[in-house]
């Protein structure tokens, strides 16, 4: 009998992380054979980071490698529709967590969710509860995934505790620099070189109907004026491109600091011009 | 602003006592003006222990009593049916209870939930984590709503916690008979001398269709012996008049000894016989 323990679909640095750092949290509560685990392919962000700290990442699981015995303990989720699809509810014996609560379960189960930046920082306020010294570099793991989740503690959920854990880690990872650990953490995030023109404009967007239908293109980078300067000619012309290609009236490329919380926008024609003044 | 502290509908001694010390945990966590109260009258179990250990009973409130700044805390139940009727989910800050969780909230708050055998045990194991001294007083509420819960630790829900928390404290409440404290907070929940014979048939029962229609009612009791000897002639005229006149064809009555777990069944004809026989 193992007892995985697992994060939401789509797993981001502090799903992850969250594995990891609750394994550790299960097997002082006396569970034998705990298993941190993952779910889909580890992203560009959270393969950087384990790849700086030189830790493996965890093992990656499908639903076929739990065998009816085993248990599963959920981290950074509790809703099914974020869960791995095919697990047996009644497998699940603890959930922790730091999001809205959306569960109805069959029996009682331990779940521990505090209103917090990240699950990392729910992590590190249950060992402070119970002393638990946090190894070094597990240390570095927990600082970067609270670091990255709450936008270098600018998230609109940050919270004291979310502050007092990454002054608490900062000094147990022997870090110096947070901010430029939090820049390169972000970089990693949302590195866009490998993307045409075409796909950064297309990578994450919406159509609104405003009686004309609009397109928006959002980006979110650390590399903003540089994206900025550098591909501007290009960006402008896939703009165009697309415009022509599609059937929008309007497009609009959104590229957001994430890091200085500002967005600039990039349009390529007079009807978008008179948009943005009338907003 | 206020915090109320409450427990569920049909408030049982658990649910009552738990709004007193998860208050006191409340207040721990640097709450203001935290006020633990209950929503419905307390049952005559709950007024039987808090007379005994000559406490006051929480003040009762109702939804008009909630103004819009003030929070509420729920314990000892999570689903809304169970909830203060009316009350904005808005409002609630925190969550603690030992039941499956069935609930679906608009943000994250604070939701801490345990597979023990009673809300107390976990305010109990949350307790002792932070160190806290528990006072005498709330140590003999606790204890007699762990019991309570528990059916003096003899029901299936019951953990190794919940007999960790009992013995620690009848310690601290300075308690030296259980098994008589049990028992008496049983006779208390138990009460049916102010019922008629009618009334202790009909007090909780249900009907089933077997192709042939059955009525079973329920009696909990810790004074089996004594209720079947001295109001046996009663009870099966009872079981006789309520047959003539609802439309069942059999009609048993089970008298249950919670404490020692075991059922008798008082049955009036030949019919019930055979079907109990047939079973």
């Amino acid at each position: 009998m193992k007892t995985y323990i697992i994060g939401h679909q789509k797993p981001d640095l502090d799903s992850v992380v969250a594995a990891i750092s609750f394994a550790e949290y299960c097997k002082l509560k006396k569970m034998i054979d705990v298993i941190p685990a993952i779910i889909e392919d580890a992203n560009d962000e959270t393969k950087f980071v384990f790849n700086k700290f030189n830790s493996p990442l965890p093992q990656k699981i499908s639903i076929t490698d739990i065998k009816p015995e085993d248990k599963v303990v959920l981290v950074d989720h509790n809703e099914e529709s974020q869960r791995l699809t095919g697990l047996d509810q009644n497998q699940i014996t603890a959930i922790y967590d730091h999001h809205k609560v959306n569960l109805s379960l069959n029996s009682p189960i331990e779940i521990v969710i505090l209103p917090l930046g990240s699950s990392n920082t729910v992590a590190w306020h249950l060992f402070k509860d119970i002393n638990l010294q946090i190894p070094t570099n597990m240390a570095k793991l927990m600082l970067s995934a609270i670091l990255s989740d709450t936008v270098g503690l600018k998230s609109s959920t940050t919270t004291n505790i979310d502050k007092e854990a990454v002054i608490d880690l900062t000094t147990l990872a022997g870090i110096e620099d947070i901010d430029s650990l939090t820049l390169e953490i972000f970089k990693a995030k949302s590195n866009i070189s490998a993307l045409t023109d075409e796909q950064v404009v297309l990578n994450d967007y919406k159509i609104f109907d405003f009686g004309k239908k609009v397109l928006i293109g959002q980006v979110e980078t650390v590399e903003q004026e540089m994206l900025i300067v550098s591909r501007k000619k290009g960006l402008l012309a896939a703009l165009q491109s697309i415009k022509e290609r599609e059937t929008v009236d309007y497009l609009i490329l959104a590229i957001t600091d994430i890091l200085k919380v500002n967005t600039k926008l990039l349009i390529s024609g007079v009807g978008e011009t008179e948009l943005i003044q009338k907003a």
